[in-house]
């Protein structure tokens, strides 16, 4: 497979915080260091290793919080999963959230890095494209809209965002929010029957995302109230509409149609007023939209290797 | 373990059709015969292999529709998998819906049996309670309402969803619905880090049912509007409701509270118009409960084993 | 793919005991009953599903055993190990030996046959002989012969192991053995990285057989006395021999050659006159060649699957 | 867990090349990285991360390797296995043998000690001793000889091997060898049923390692000619002998007796006059024996944890 090194970088530097008001004020460099399976510009089919050092890990913010969690005055951060994990584990690191750091998501985004690589190498038609549905109160995206820049959005509507970002930063508050994916062109007849079918793969990829808190495939809860004789149609396609009812999947399998899915994020539970050293975001959901789409695009990989089983 | 026949049957009876209005006219006996794995009313380790065999497949009734299919006039079925399914392994049998039938939930229900005999005995304060939450526009449960019978509502409330259940079936319509599950007094530390976190595997679980379309988990999408400072408190349960905000799982791990999700699903797509002799259900939901049940007990009882290997 | 009845009939019946002198004297019809994954002769891509009822169990015959199980008086079968199972799981049914019965090898015979189906589908030229190479003293193959027969060997041969094993069955003793297992023109490139090889799958596969004690691949242990220099020759493949030293497997890969290898089998452990009224078979070897067809048939086919993802 | 610094670089010391005549002349310093999974001296429960970096690899000793085989002028090296690779992968690096070069076996040991801090932490009277039985034609345990020091024997005898070796490398020649393994007081009731006895991923184990070519469990192949009379006896364990004829596994259980295995290498495939500019070792056996205990340290900790989940 042809390696394509922007392709990575891109998905780092997505992902990375410090870049604006948006996102928590943590440098991180993330310069990527491919230890093994890529010579000469193709991997091998080898395991690539992939190591980002943590140059600015500042784990003296997190000095206070693991003397309250080794003295058992728990738990200091309400949302924070540090007792959890301390409970389960019979110990906890604190620093950066320990197992539970957004940090791990840096891992995701190189492998979707790679996984992209290969999808588009096989199905080269195939694109993803992520956006903010909603961040906190504020509507980002109407029905009708086409995601447009790197946020996905208006140059305007991220005015916006920023605007109410920054105001939540100054109030020690947080917000939550809607990320959306489109899986545009995806490969036909993904999914295996019964526990794996596609949409089940791909729920669990985004719950294991940290914050999760809900989910929809194409219209989702709305579908609840309407009629079959409605949503069931022979000619099932709107060409107005982006994507149709069942979001692109149908008895589990993907039908070629965009698969639609939206992910609800609740409020980040870092505010400032209980550990105000932590540089956390106030919104998770702009910086969790490179890590959905990577997240996707490993379900897909994983799909279009399972598909070479289906047949004899 | 100690084999609990009733469990066993109460599972496949709830789950059987025919037994009212509200579902499918099919006649089922669904009478387990158990082949392996049970001696003297207990389990012996070894697998338990159970036969159900289908007394009532009437798959006359499909006849037309496999003619279709293999005339190639398809889609017969708006929202139906046949078609896919078809292109997919290059074949395709519609009798009961073949692969995607609903009947391979019975296999579902079986293992969540035994899978509700081991998570109880391990951890008898355990439960699982299952209702339907809305179907159709029908809000069947408001926020205080608490379970109270087999379909986990009043009387009153259970007359009406038969009312117009009955009322979609004479029109050949059909609508959707939210199942809700709370498992109550689950095993805490239940979830492994990063990719199969409880509410990962509980939303692959949820999303394999057939018709799924969406998913939440504690107070779900309803967090994306709320701030911090008001989600995360450090007295976090409220007495008044039956589950905190986060659903009982932080950091993807059990915390102990009651666990809380509901499933949107979308409109049964055997609709009478189309396919006028298939017997089907005008709302999936209320035959869907037992499904979910099950599904929630085999993921704790995965958990549970799982559990085993945290600590050295 | 297209089911093959008569291949699968073939399997059982080999396996079948109680054929002739050299094997026990129950008799056990083993007519598999096949629920589901076929229909109109070919499979279905479903789960296979197929069921052969114990008729002739006589699980009086054990009934003795049992009871000094229960009693604690053990070990009651030296080589048998009801006493293990019972020790690791808290219980054991010695009926058949339970767990650890010759009867579980049925089942392999019968996934071997489907393995075996859809080899030779997908490579028609491979093929699989089996036959003993050593039973007891008796050496019944030497290194030139070819497999000719059901056995593998000629009618003389078979003769003199009939006669043996009708002595030994008299004298209440049995032997060991040797079996052999060629694949022939078996498709080349099989077998995965590290853990796992082609022989590592191989053995795994066949040491899974009960009463196993060794292994080779190839010339095997006598590999270790001889030079590198005469072993590793650029025109490694002798015509006169059926396969070259390394066994058809290089770099743990299968080279298209013939992967030949031996499997060592102690002595049964069931001796008259410590369990007089089981009946079982004075040498295992001869009804364990279809198990180890059937295991190599299944690690064949698991590596044509694998193989499929083998590149981008 | 806590962590043994000084158990891992002695894993490490005793795979390291270039220590004495018998082994090749690489000077690898291997000196190991923790990346992550270990705070404090103990183990996190995190993945653990070790990276130890290629410092001598001298690829330029295999550029005319590489050459021959991008020309296409295959085979170059008898019993290697780069002509397969690149024909199963497309592609092959034969720098130090690329895929199948014997420096994955550092990966191994890594593992192999963490394994073993984990067993002997659990079961702490459990130990694994390794030795040569035979380096080439030179026997050199008998049945009776203990292992007595790093290489597991006598002084005598090491210089023996050494001078034997010392001159197969002046010749440009190799030899085969068997190594042995004997894991004492291992915990019992390892091992689970049909496809996952104790033997059998002890087998997948040893033969996933490279050169291999036969294995034996307790008598092995020498079980064949003997009498189950004999064999099978109510006393089973000889106090002269270091185990009994079962090898410590019954069952495809650990009966708590010392596991014993023996596995057999074939000559070392680089042999001077072929590739004469790599540097590689006469016998393989010497070099592979903490890779074969690390194996067996692997498998006992997997099976140790599989256990956990026999009972309810």
């Amino acid at each position: 497979l042809p390696f394509n090194e922007s392709l990575l970088h891109n998905f780092l530097s997505r992902r990375r915080p410090g870049q604006s008001v948006a996102v928590t004020a943590r440098q991180e460099s993330d310069t990527p260091e491919i230890l093994s399976g890529i010579l000469n510009g193709v991997t091998l089919g080898t395991p690539i290793a992939v190591i980002v050092r943590n140059i600015d890990s500042r784990s003296e913010d997190y000095k206070e919080i693991n003397e309250n969690l080794s003295k058992g005055t728990l738990p200091v951060r309400p949302g924070h999963a540090d007792d959890v994990w301390r409970d389960k584990f019979g110990h906890s690191d604190a620093r950066g959230g320990g197992r539970s750091s957004g940090r791990e998501t840096l891992a995701r985004v190189i492998g979707g890095a790679f996984a992209q690589m290969f999808v588009q190498h096989v199905s080269p038609e195939t694109n993803i494209v992520v956006f903010p549905r909603q961040v906190g109160p504020l509507i980002v995206a109407d029905e009708d809209v086409q995601p447009q820049n790197a946020l996905g959005v208006s140059a305007h509507v991220k005015t916006e965002i920023e605007n109410m970002l920054a105001g939540l930063k100054t109030e020690g508050d947080s917000v939550g929010g809607i990320g959306e994916v489109w899986m545009q062109s995806p490969p036909k007849n993904l999914g295996q029957p019964v526990f794996h079918k596609l949409k089940s793969d791909l729920a669990a990829a985004f719950l294991s995302v940290g914050a999760t808190t809900g989910l929809e495939l194409g219209d989702g809860f709305s579908l609840v109230n309407r009629r079959g004789t409605e949503v069931h149609k022979l000619t099932e396609h709107n060409e107005d509409s982006p994507f149709n009812s069942y979001g692109g999947i149908r008895g589990g399998i993907s039908t070629g149609e965009t698969i639609a899915m939206r992910v609800a994020f609740k409020p980040t539970s870092s505010i400032l007023d209980v550990a105000k050293k932590g540089r956390h975001d106030p919104c998770i959901v702009i910086r969790a939209l490179p890590v959905l789409e990577a997240m996707a695009w490993l379900v897909l990989a994983d799909h279009l290797l399972w598909q070479r089983l289906d047949r004899v």
